[in-house]
């Protein structure tokens, strides 16, 4: 049977957010290739496969993306089914294109299985929609980091979400306000969202620094802009029904 | 027990795109209030609740917000476990503001199950990463139409994704093309993105009205920049599978 290979994204976080599309064909896969960030909870979806780890995406230590490549086309030539597991949403920042590009030029059937990006599961754990009617149109998902390592931040859209590391907090701060944005903007931020232990809070651009601490060595969603806010009675609200309330809140 | 209203992406259309999650507590529910958009076979899955029917989102017919509101609150006053299924995701474009703001002014405990957006499932679909390695580090996800219903578009992202209906795609290549995008940019367009019947099309701002014929009637999901282009091996992988194929490409 020739192969086939599926990119399936696993969500942020808790496996239970991966789509029912993807956790069947995760069943049926020979083979897995996963990244260390996803739940280990995943495995028990698929204990017939060979689970192939190929490294923490977008940290230090990774896979290099060459080896990475040259091993799902040799997984490809020995399996028919194979998985490539990656957390959020392979098209959202999940650095797909290569692997992808690899396997179609090789004649290689693929296909893509959407999954749930960082965003969404933080702005769900924070309850503050991404988009305001009449004040947010627009959402624009983005990573404060360059390709050489440097932070960038923009004012491109009414609510604008960075990916990034929980201890480069204080220097967005700084970026954020001189891209534009004024000082008391709203900005939250929700450390490993999706996740049962996830951390939410409430800054302005001008305070962000003070998220540090909070959020230090986890991967965070920063949500500056309309999408930041929080609704008008949410106060009332976390304090009403503590058990779905953030486990932080500042 | 006191009432819990669980807001949940269903996903872009077929209802495997629904997270374990999601399904897990739409099984669990006494009452679903659901849009029309949403795929019917995602009803077996809890068919112990009595499904309500707000209307359509997004065209004409849909019950009016104030009265979904007022639906919700009334529901939560009969039952303790209810759902309000959405298309997509909630927090993205699924006028979530405010019904949830209406249930936790009233002390109503409510929880967001992320989803599926539907510009994740048109990247999917047409395998095109919306960010790509040094040209795309961002994507912004927007509606076309205004509150006041005009037509407008932006170029604030590497990757601008417009949700629309397909019968505007003529007018939309002329706002972008205002907006400053250039004629050849390019752009793709998926129609009902994550249902098997789903189309897909390639085009260039400039020739962008083209698509109107095959995407009339349908809604549409219009990736303009760099998210918009194939990867370079795409030509061949797609005729060499025409299983995965998309259902039609200009």
């Amino acid at each position: 049977m020739a192969a086939r290979v599926s990119f399936i994204g696993a969500g942020p976080g808790a496996a239970d957010l991966i789509t029912l599309r993807g956790a069947r064909v995760l069943g049926a896969a020979q083979a897995v290739l996963f990244d260390a960030l996803t739940d280990p909870a995943l495995r028990a979806m698929a204990p017939q496969a060979e689970w192939i780890d190929v490294g923490k995406r977008g940290f230090a230590h990774a896979t290099a993306q060459p080896t990475i490549n040259a091993l799902l086309l040799a997984t490809a030539g020995r399996h028919s089914r194979v998985v490539r597991l990656k957390g959020g949403d392979p098209s959202v920042l999940g650095r797909l294109e290569e692997e992808l590009d690899t396997l179609l030029a090789a004649g290689i059937d693929c296909e893509v299985i959407p999954g749930v990006t960082a965003a969404l599961a933080a702005a769900a754990d924070a309850l503050r929609p991404l988009t305001r009617r009449g004040s947010g149109r627009s959402v624009s998902l983005t990573t404060a980091m360059t390709q050489l390592g440097s932070l960038h931040a923009t004012r491109s859209a009414d609510t604008e979400v960075f990916y990034m590391a929980g201890r480069q907090l204080g220097a967005l701060s700084a970026k954020l306000l001189l891209a534009g944005w004024p000082g008391q903007t709203p900005v939250c931020v929700v450390s490993r969202a999706g996740w049962p232990d996830r951390r939410v809070s409430s800054h302005s651009v001008a305070s962000l620094a003070d998220a540090g601490p909070l959020h230090a060595d986890r991967p965070a969603v920063v949500t500056v802009g309309a999408g930041g806010a929080a609704l008008a009675s949410a106060g009332t609200a976390l304090s009403a029904s503590p058990a779905k309330a953030p486990a932080a809140t500042t």
